[in-house]
């Protein structure tokens, strides 16, 4: 799941606050013009005008600089849309994401935090962490989905979730195919068949 | 779609296969021991027991080297399995994708795999043709579904088997959830399920 940050969004506090917008977003500049490899806490604080010393103070590595992002990334994601129908909502997530990855500023962002937990069990943590909130967030259109009867009692909402995003990684990450409009609204069809089908129908009602 | 590659196979061929073969070995052992950052030429020449000059002749760049490595894992792989019904065939193909997914070694491989191709085009382009391979190998399960009227005329078979892989990708590299064999059925379940209810069914027979 990802999210619909607006970039230069101003925020409420202080300096402390103005410090921390100023050194994510020269972070996101240098990830997504460098990738993960090319993240150095010094550059970041040159793009951002801060000094040195405030950067490794504050956040003391690039991973927990990366966490810190993430954090914040997830704090100023996008609420959910409500349609009415499963499918309508599978397919405003779908959307979501697939503008999302195709954004190339966004894209590559994603590209490089995901490749940096690939290598780092801290950005992982962090990187699992951002996804369960956005999950969580689109989970209740799953919940009002068994409530209206379109989807079987104990059908798991994560899952559901997780299905609609999943083709769109495995084209953004693994095979290169086309990510439009199109391919989204299939994910959100095929996940939605699935779940009528009882496909994410959990026994005993426990949760992955 | 991932493999079944056996380590250490011994294939025919004189010094100039035992060559490729020692170190495509070595860059395997180097990737999965230190990511793809780690990867340097030098490196792997010393692990393969082979002159320096004779690898940066042949494979040239690290890219190269990875490059080679990705086509000689698609030569390798295994073949695909018939069960005569599309959910035994995607069964097979979901629990062959988990288990070298889970498998440490081959994990680590792949992720690493992944990760580099997200920063350099020429390896992205190398790993969606392994990909391709896979999913052609595949694909033909799909077909035969065809024929047999279980899923609807004009079914993509490359989308169906993208499908079954997507979840556990997806697992692996973005939400850290649980890649065990109920997940792979389950992925299976819901390509097959969403393949019968016509989902990737392309108008016009355009192929993704």
């Amino acid at each position: 799941m990802t999210d619909g940050v607006e970039p230069g969004t101003v925020r409420p506090g202080g300096r402390t606050a103005r410090v921390r917008e100023a050194v994510l977003r020269a972070a996101e500049d240098a990830l997504t013009e460098q990738g993960f490899t090319g993240l150095d806490l010094a550059d970041v604080a040159r793009r951002a005008q801060v000094g040195k010393t405030t950067v490794y103070r504050r956040w003391g590595t690039v991973t927990g600089l990366v966490a810190d992002l993430l954090q914040d990334m997830a704090e100023q994601s996008a609420p959910r849309t409500e349609t009415g129908s499963l499918l309508g909502d599978l397919t405003a997530n779908a959307r979501l994401v697939q503008r999302t990855l195709t954004d190339p500023r966004q894209g590559a962002l994603f590209k490089a935090l995901i490749a940096a937990a690939t290598g780092d069990v801290k950005t992982a943590a962090a990187l699992h962490r951002f996804y369960d909130i956005r999950v969580r967030e689109w989970a209740p259109c799953v919940r009002q989905a068994v409530e209206r009867g379109e989807v079987p009692e104990g059908t798991d909402p994560h899952d559901v979730i997780r299905a609609v995003s999943a083709p769109l990684y495995y084209h953004l990450l693994i095979s290169g195919g086309r990510l439009d409009e199109p391919t989204a609204d299939r994910a959100a069809e095929a996940a939605a068949m699935a779940a009528r089908a009882g496909v994410f129908v959990r026994v005993g009602g426990k949760q992955a």
